[in-house]
């Protein structure tokens, strides 16, 4: 499914931009690193390739040095994107990884993808021989976490211009970069009602440069 | 906000429904077991009681021993329910427990609830003093975080039927436990179109209890 690298075109360091990331969270010990760039490697994804289909097993975390993602799921025909997430952030199947079953999501390059991949099954030996690596998969999780609160939360919510301010509010670099029809099948509303919305935003702040 | 019960009534293994449960994650170890015994602690909430409302820290996670509990944000007026959950579960505002700020969401009794707490800074030190916990946390959080992406999905879905079958696949054991004024919120439809879909279920099982 990934395009795999000749080994000898990887940097020594390629798992600085992660470490960068995870050292914010907690300190990344050098056996850690070690095994990363033992054992991390990097996979580029057209934009509109999928890097899974629901019914596979995703049996990768992959890290996004540049580009966006969404994950969508389908109901009959229709698509639901349930996620969108950009550069510095971890995507993966949870289905997937957290119970070894295939996904029940799909994800999508939106863009031209330069990524970082790690497989599961070394993540999983990392946790067994650097421990101190589960505090930084605790922590991590955390955040993971909290943010599936929030996505949870955006598409309850009832009034749309509610719905878009926190859509800005939590991913405010993506509001002008990603097509508003993935935006608005996200926040659970139409593309008609999503235009609508932002074209009052922009009026009442004095702007009105529409990208759709 | 909680009633502490007094130390001299405390079981010294109170912490054993607790262990139970997560010994099926990892091995809880002795070090673990003494800490949780000296600092978790029982506390009963009545039903209709609120664990906490949105605005406020949460500084606790709950274990429930018996009763079933919801979390809800407000918009406007109008009540949402985002989870319901009940025995066996843990519960907690992620949203504090991860950031430290003011809770978005409230939590609810909807029974009489018997449950057992533990202070996020006891936690904290456990993590510290027992590195071992980190594996237990990381587990739990996996397994909570692809919950919340089930609960995400599950609103997102646009067929009534699906949401209510999704909805029986995960809490089978709630439906028709709860009100169903909460169970219509959680899925996101009207109370008027979850009991013609419970009906429709019904008929087709070939049973025709309802319970409203």
């Amino acid at each position: 499914m990934t395009k795999r690298i000749p080994k000898t075109t990887i940097p020594e360091n390629i798992s600085a931009p992660i470490v960068h990331v995870l050292n914010y969270l907690h300190p990344v010990n050098p056996g850690i690193i070690e095994y990363f760039n033992k054992h991390i490697y990097p996979c580029n994804f057209r934009k509109g390739k999928m890097l899974l289909k629901a019914g596979e097993k995703c049996d990768h975390v992959y890290f996004i040095l540049k580009g966006a993602i969404r994950g969508f799921v389908k109901e009959g025909n229709r698509e639901i994107t349930t996620w969108i997430t950009a550069e510095n952030e971890f995507v993966t199947s949870i289905t997937s990884y957290a119970l070894d079953t295939p996904a029940i999501e799909n994800m999508q390059a939106l863009e031209d993808c330069q990524m970082l991949c790690m497989k599961f099954s070394d993540m999983q030996e990392l946790y067994e021989i650097e421990p101190e690596f589960n505090i930084i998969g605790r922590k991590l999780l955390q955040r993971y976490y909290r943010d599936a609160e929030g996505r949870a939360f955006i598409v309850r919510l009832t009034k749309a211009e509610y719905k878009y301010n926190y859509f800005v509010k939590m991913h405010g670099a993506l509001a002008n970069r990603v097509p508003l029809k993935y935006i608005a099948s996200y926040i659970g509303i139409t593309l008609e009602t999503l235009s609508r919305v932002r074209k009052k935003i922009s009026i009442a702040n004095g702007t009105n440069k529409e990208t759709i």
